[in-house]
């Protein structure tokens, strides 16, 4: 049995290209459609009823274009929307954010986790909720991070400013908790900061720290509830991607997505 | 004659309620109606297609309120939607970009001027067209400053990453163009960074640089068109907010209206 039907990818921007890449790795023949809500990013700093009523709309835009799975690569959009689709959907719907707390939990030997994010992420608490409901006794210390987007899109993701700024947030973080060994990248823009936050965590720290990609595990789950709903293929593989706003994409899709994005279409929500 | 009628103001956040308490210092009595499309902000990354579709549903937003007069406080906005605008709307229009490029070439004796803004206002040109349209000999260096907005936000106006952030921009102004004596802060969020940026300038260029804060030159512009449309009012000086969204309002606010921000009302646009 093969499905062709693409899986559906939605993000507030261009973040979300780390877990297209991601997925594109784990299973690459897979069609795949993404939509990116470029006119409307950042959810991050917005409130949860604006957040779920922009999830809504792309997981709709998604739905009726014939996906076979919906993916919010946007861990603000899954920390605040994700409930509410999962029981409307008519499709299976992964989040961003219990893929991230099973591999915390996994990564974890003193069971204190860190989590960094956007500041919806942060306060909606789902990322706390999702990994104590897998390690009762776990410790979670969170903080939101708001000039990480910027700097990862500005391009600055070394050097004295990266270094500085990851410094100022991470001492935050381990003040709170020195016995923290693991630290979850709640956001879909913090992979390219992996390098500078896994260093800044380790010196401020003192000793190495495990650095949770959320988009790798997101990926390991899709994967997972395929084969579950006997809904693989062995397909060419494409990518076609929407965005709202065209903007930056030139420069910002290749850095995120790691391939140069040519095949994208403008459409209105 | 008095005319009581409020002024409007719109902007993509929260950064215009710098606009709005500049206006309130020139022109106390007068009622204001703020919109702040926080929804949507920011604007200063998006196209001019998609910051044209929203600037025009926030005028329409004001001018069915009643208003006598439209303030684009956001330069984004200003530069791109406002030749739009002003052919079609029923009340004055006043932008951000023609009265800050006025200050500065009041304020130039060299005639090299800087300007730093969002991405979507430097690309639209408007600041250097507004200023050769007054000097056309001035020699104009424009600069996107993407990591200003959440530093700002942030709070992180002082200290050692404010000063690095801001030498690394200011690097590039000055390495353009070592004669300027002039900066435009072409951003609505910039004014909080007035003290960085000043003090950066001069270790930069190795002089004092004189800084525009477009805010102050707007209502100087506003108060001109009142008393010319003989439009201007003895009321009681009321401010009246709509947002879009009403994250982080508590914080933000006072942080950009120097005030707190008590009486607002949240809208769908």
């Amino acid at each position: 049995m093969s499905d062709s039907r693409p899986i559906g990818v939605f993000d507030s921007g261009v973040g979300g290209l780390t877990v297209v890449a991601a997925l594109r790795r784990a299973m690459p023949r897979e069609q795949i459609l993404y939509l990116g809500d470029t006119a409307r990013v950042p959810y991050g700093t917005k409130s949860p009823r604006t957040v779920e009523r922009y999830a809504g709309s792309c997981h709709r835009f998604l739905v009726d274009r014939g996906v076979k799975a919906v993916v919010i690569a946007c861990n603000t959009a899954s920390a605040n929307a994700l409930p509410g689709l999962q029981t409307t959907s008519p499709v299976p719907v992964v989040g961003a954010v219990d893929p991230g707390a099973r591999s915390a939990v996994e990564a974890s030997r003193t069971g204190h986790i860190g989590v960094i994010g956007t500041l919806a992420t942060i306060r909606s608490g789902a990322y706390r909720r999702a990994i104590t409901a897998r390690a009762a006794a776990a410790v979670v210390t969170e903080l939101a991070c708001p000039l990480l987007v910027p700097l990862a899109e500005e391009g600055w993701i070394d050097g004295s400013i990266a270094e500085a700024v990851a410094a100022r947030y991470l001492e935050h973080v381990f003040a709170d908790d020195a016995a923290i060994d693991t630290l979850v990248l709640g956001c879909t823009h913090y992979p390219l900061l992996t390098g500078v936050l896994t260093q800044v965590a380790r010196q401020v720290s003192g000793r190495d720290i495990r650095v949770v990609d959320s988009a790798i595990a997101m990926a390991g789950v899709v994967g997972e509830v395929l084969v579950e709903a006997r809904a693989t293929t062995t397909d060419r593989g494409e990518l076609h991607c929407f965005v709202t706003d065209a903007s930056r994409l030139d420069e910002l899709g290749p850095r995120f997505l790691g391939e140069s994005l040519t095949n994208y279409e403008l459409v209105d929500l």
